[in-house]
């Protein structure tokens, strides 16, 4: 299987819970931003090299697929792999686990590079664009594999 | 234009931004997930009723396209509409709009209705899938249809 390029933990708040107990849609979510920016720190993004470089990973869109309820006080781990890449987008898959080791959610996320002071789209910093291609070069099969590049429709007959 | 089967409100606190001063990617999520809740709340889904039939929706799937950056205290308003519908799922459309009344998020999301005390799918109640067919037959042409359907990929040439 492939290592994936950044490896985001979180424990569930109660915060995060719904009604139901269980944790709310959206927070699946928020566990892709702070995997985000867990990336960027280990990218050579982190605020300090943000600030330096007027330069940020804004997101285009992203898509999440709910397949596992998690409940308050699990453990969520978010392993992050790179799915492609060009001089100023990066297309990212989001696997979600819980405690368990249960794959919980899969998400796709389209990021791009901006040169905030500038406020439009700029190419990666060297070593950020490196390291991303070293990620996408080494990607082996994925765990999420069957549920990448879903569109949201119901199947008919 | 249509009609939309429910709108929700909200003001962005701040602990929806992140560091650059906008909200946060993933609570456009979240406004979302409450224009769900309300959604329950006006289609015979509320708190009484889930507890007196044990019924909820999940979500299966969400898909969202960040157009503009929104800004504390911004007025948010979520508009949502019934792209399809069969006995036990709903398939919908959000339009994320700014106080300035620009388009600044769209999101598709597949939910289903839930058996809680079994543990899956379950019909619709009738009054809940009337008002969501009522909603899908009167739907016309929505302001984010270039965005629906859409897959995240790098557009190659």
């Amino acid at each position: 299987m492939t290592t994936p390029v950044c490896v985001f933990q979180c424990t569930v708040p109660v915060e995060w819970t719904d009604y139901n107990g269980h944790m709310r849609d959206a927070y699946y979510g928020l566990a892709c931003s702070l995997a985000t920016d867990a990336l960027m720190d280990q990218t050579g993004l982190d605020a300090a090299s943000r600030e330096a470089h007027h330069v940020s990973l804004y997101t285009l869109e992203s898509h999440l697929l709910f397949l596992q309820e998690v409940k308050v006080n699990s453990q969520l781990t978010v392993q992050v792999h790179v799915l492609d890449l060009d001089h100023k987008r990066v297309h990212l898959c989001m696997e979600l686990y819980r405690d368990d080791q249960t794959l919980v959610a899969v998400s796709e996320q389209m990021l791009a590079h901006i040169d905030t002071a500038a406020g439009k789209t700029a190419p990666f910093l060297p070593d950020t664009h490196a390291q991303l291609a070293r990620a996408l070069a080494n990607r082996d099969a994925l765990n999420s594999a069957d549920w990448l590049g879903h569109q949201i429709r119901i199947p008919r007959k």
